[in-house]
């Protein structure tokens, strides 16, 4: 998406590890004009009508999560990642590996909120080794839900997350895919992709 | 805001030790053709031109910050909870207890995205004891932008966290408080407010 690449280009940066940080209209600033259009975008990928709810996960992929489930009419639900006091009765559990944080992780939903009769979108903000997305499939099909796919807005092509996602035949859309990064002169490079 | 009430109401469960769960349409399902009518009475409520960011923190407070940052036209940032490697150089931090986690948490906003100029609203889905609307004036303080006010969507009127803020003398708006709960009946009293 063109629009998207064109702003990871002006204001993203690239950290030592080729670490993008995107955070000043993604991840911790957030630009809701730049989300209601990549919402739009996700709708026009995705023009399943039975989809009953979105899916993703807390802190960063709240953002993305909410404005997609507006624009697609249904609710949001996000994993939580530990278990609060404010959580009780059955949940849906997946233990993943955070690279951000270097710890295991385990991913919780409500049993209440997703059960066989949905057809749930996966959204998150950023694909890198795709642990969190695996998890969320992973609560999916403990849910006995159907998948009908999983939109990013940022892929590190160059990490093997977004591969081992496809090859499990998953209907799956990033708006942008950095296959470089220069750190150097702090230019990225993006992956061709049909309109 | 009867809207909101009639929903806790219906929807709204006590546990034991007075926890109000209302996780299935604010935070952790999130039904965003609610929040969309909590941002627009909170866009009435702080009519202000002036505005230029709002501010919350990680988790919860995003899916409500994300539609109201939509509703006034400027950026959300949100606060996290923990340092990870993405965060670089300054930091403005506050140091908060969290109750629901039962444990000290540092609340971290990167110094680039607010600054003497910035003009912010505090929003959050919940207030009980108010360290997390603490620790959020203390960035806006630290930033030394002016605080424009804080909206909340859910007060425990029975615990001290608006009590304290309110005799900071801030400009605070809390669309539903609850001032008792009836864990025999599941009922819930509301405190009458000036529409």
């Amino acid at each position: 998406m063109q629009l998207l690449e064109d702003r990871i280009q002006k204001e993203g940066k690239i950290l030592p590890g080729n670490i993008v940080k995107i955070d000043g209209f993604l991840n911790h600033r957030v630009d809701t004009v730049l989300l209601r259009e990549l919402a739009k975008e996700f709708r026009r990928l995705f023009p399943d009508d039975g989809i009953t709810g979105i899916l993703t996960v807390e802190a960063s992929g709240i953002a993305l999560g909410t404005v997609c489930a507006e624009e697609f009419g249904v609710p949001l639900i996000f994993a939580k990642k530990a278990k609060s006091d404010n959580i009780e009765g059955g949940l849906y559990k997946s233990d993943i590996y955070s690279y951000t944080y270097k710890k295991h992780v385990t991913l919780i939903v409500a049993s209440q909120w997703i059960g066989p009769n949905d057809r749930i979108l996966i959204i998150d903000d950023f694909l890198a080794n795709g642990e969190a997305l695996r998890g969320l499939t992973e609560i999916v099909e403990q849910a006995g839900a159907e998948l009908v796919g999983i939109g990013v807005a940022v892929e590190k092509g160059f990490q093997p997350g977004g591969k081992n996602l496809r090859a499990r035949g998953i209907n799956m859309h990033s708006l942008a895919i950095i296959d470089a990064v220069d750190d150097e002169n702090g230019k990225f490079t993006f992956r061709k992709q049909e309109q």
